[in-house]
């Protein structure tokens, strides 16, 4: 098959995203929000706060892993960061979604974003580090625009949040990071999540 | 107010993106495409086809357009490409657009990014040419996919969509150029689309 046209059938997959929809809400509360939109924000929010990268991130970089991050969730869906069960075997289902959605690119173009993918998911990169702070950031935001409702409907509290956020955010801006911490400080004090406690 | 809250209060208020809908279906043709999900679209589209950009085109500085260029839309409303009194006035309902969502910023970074907007607008360099050469493909891809429902609707003919797309898609890769040519050609075969002929 011609090279573009190979290509154009991976962008003609990916529409799915937009019917994967994740646990936030839209911050308006009117429905849940799904992939490929929190894939837009959490884009633009690399570029709007590209200032409290680490130094030389590439910020492209950062980019392409956010707009392909949630890709393997169109054949291994939503995992909720906090439901255990489903965090089990998540790995082993997101490597062979990877494989499936990937391989639709021509296979240079395919290795290249399938790395994009791992080191995303290894966050061990200051580009990856980026975009994984920001994928804690945004749905945070969300939810305390939300006043907590899906916190407390799957009954998360303070410090689950900040445990799940904290290997992923080592390396985030100090301003940042207070910025998250004021968010989970504010909403325990309005009562739109449980106090965790500081364990 | 310290400039990460300001930052953080555009993040927010553009949240409203995902509410507003455009002419397009989603492949499926399950619903309509919100300008979110177009926006992420055309975003991971510019890098899955960057090689088809012109020659040293900064394809962050592209996906930067591309992630920004509809939120005007969240005041001004989606202005579908063929209503031509939708049109007259749209330039003046977008500005004013402009000048109050980017004012949200930090005053130097909101002259940066309004700058990238009219960029995006004016299409006269290479990394707005190609992001609008995605603009104008991407809704298009989507109404092959269903089968032409929206063109049909609006009474859009081929060469109403060969028009637009013309001065648009002028420094466009003569491959992309051929593959968007192909679809309008396969459209009117198959009657998803009226043949407007060639003049």
């Amino acid at each position: 098959m011609d090279r573009l046209e190979k290509q154009m059938s991976f962008i003609i997959e990916v529409d799915k995203l937009k019917a994967i929809f994740r646990q936030s809400l839209l911050a308006d509360g009117s429905r849940h929000e799904n992939d490929a939109e929190h894939s837009w924000h959490m884009a633009l929010m690399a570029v709007v706060l590209s200032e409290y990268a680490p130094q030389d991130t590439d910020i492209l970089r950062s980019v392409k892993m956010i707009l392909i991050h949630d890709l393997v969730e169109i054949y291994a869906g939503d995992t909720y960061l906090y439901d255990i069960k489903g965090n089990e075997d998540k790995e082993a289902r997101e490597t062979a979604a990877a494989d499936k959605i990937f391989s639709l690119l021509p296979d240079k173009q395919a290795d290249e974003i399938k790395a994009l993918w791992y080191e995303f998911e290894e966050c061990r990169t200051k580009e990856s580090g980026f975009a994984n702070t920001l994928d804690r950031l945004q749905p945070v935001m969300l939810n305390y625009l939300t006043k907590g409702r899906m916190w407390q409907k799957h009954g998360v509290n303070s410090n689950m949040v900040i445990k799940k956020a904290y290997r992923l955010m080592e390396n985030a801006d100090d301003r940042i990071k207070a910025y998250f911490l004021k968010i989970i400080d504010e909403s325990v004090k309005k009562g739109y999540i449980a106090d965790g406690g500081k364990q």
